[in-house]
């Protein structure tokens, strides 16, 4: 199955497309789609959506998974990250595949092991789960496919558990 | 000067288009779109999305005005209604009018000229001002009207502002 990996942000938002075939995980390719640095919310809302349905028609992915947005009480950086899953979630709803959101300690869990770990130890777990030849350039990216793979593994447990 | 405002929410979305011409106010029409109740967010939003693109398209605003989310601290009822907001700003980019977000304070001093107005102050005034020949259906129709109208007058302040 094919996982498109979404991590919101209306400034920068990481996509990452991972492949699950037979028990391996394979990466596709991964990016970071700017927004228009200056621009209204409505025009960076309006990149990302163009953006990011682009990736979903190009990819045609069997399941899109969302990083659910942390609910933090800083309304400056809350609101816009809240606006720009809206805009995830709906690109995501528009391409017909079906939609999974997993919170960032799901992920984390999924990918290192424990909820605590660093930024910089997903990273590195997901470099080494995809076997990539190169670091990743951004760590929106390294994020994007890290919820790939937390859906990709989740799912193989439910099915897993079903077979039984 | 058509204006179509936008009361964003996830389950229930206002929308109100509002005509100021030569200093007066006209309403066309106004309505609720209701989500599928039991739907998931993605779902949801793209029913908002789909409904409100053609509520744009009928009624080819000059320009669109959107209540600028409260940010309160109850994450159960901001992060839908952000994300709405968020889905409404990028249907209005799509249409390709200018966008434009006023808060709640500004549209109660707009309308019933002062920030502290309840509801039904509001909705009472949004009915006088636009000599409504029958009630309206819905608070949310009714906020949507009220940010239209809020548009309008200060479209008309700056207007009167930059003739000097």
């Amino acid at each position: 199955m094919r996982v498109v990996g979404v991590d919101p942000g209306l400034t920068r938002l990481g996509f990452g497309v991972v492949d699950g075939v037979g028990g391996r995980l394979q990466s596709g390719s991964s990016g970071t789609i700017v927004t228009p640095p200056g621009a209204g919310d409505a025009e960076r809302l309006l990149t990302l959506y163009r953006r990011l349905s682009e990736v979903f028609a190009e990819h045609r992915p069997d399941a899109i998974a969302v990083e659910r947005v942390f609910f933090n009480l800083n309304a400056k950086t809350a609101v816009p990250v809240m606006r720009a899953s809206g805009v995830a979630l709906l690109a995501a709803a528009v391409s017909g595949a079906p939609v999974f959101e997993y919170t960032p300690l799901e992920v984390k869990q999924a990918v290192a092991g424990v909820g605590s770990a660093a930024k910089k130890q997903v990273r590195f777990m997901v470099e080494r789960l995809l076997r990539l030849p190169a670091p990743l350039e951004t760590e929106d990216a390294a994020d994007a496919l890290a919820v790939a793979i937390c859906h990709i593994n989740s799912h193989k447990i439910r099915a897993l558990a079903e077979a039984r």
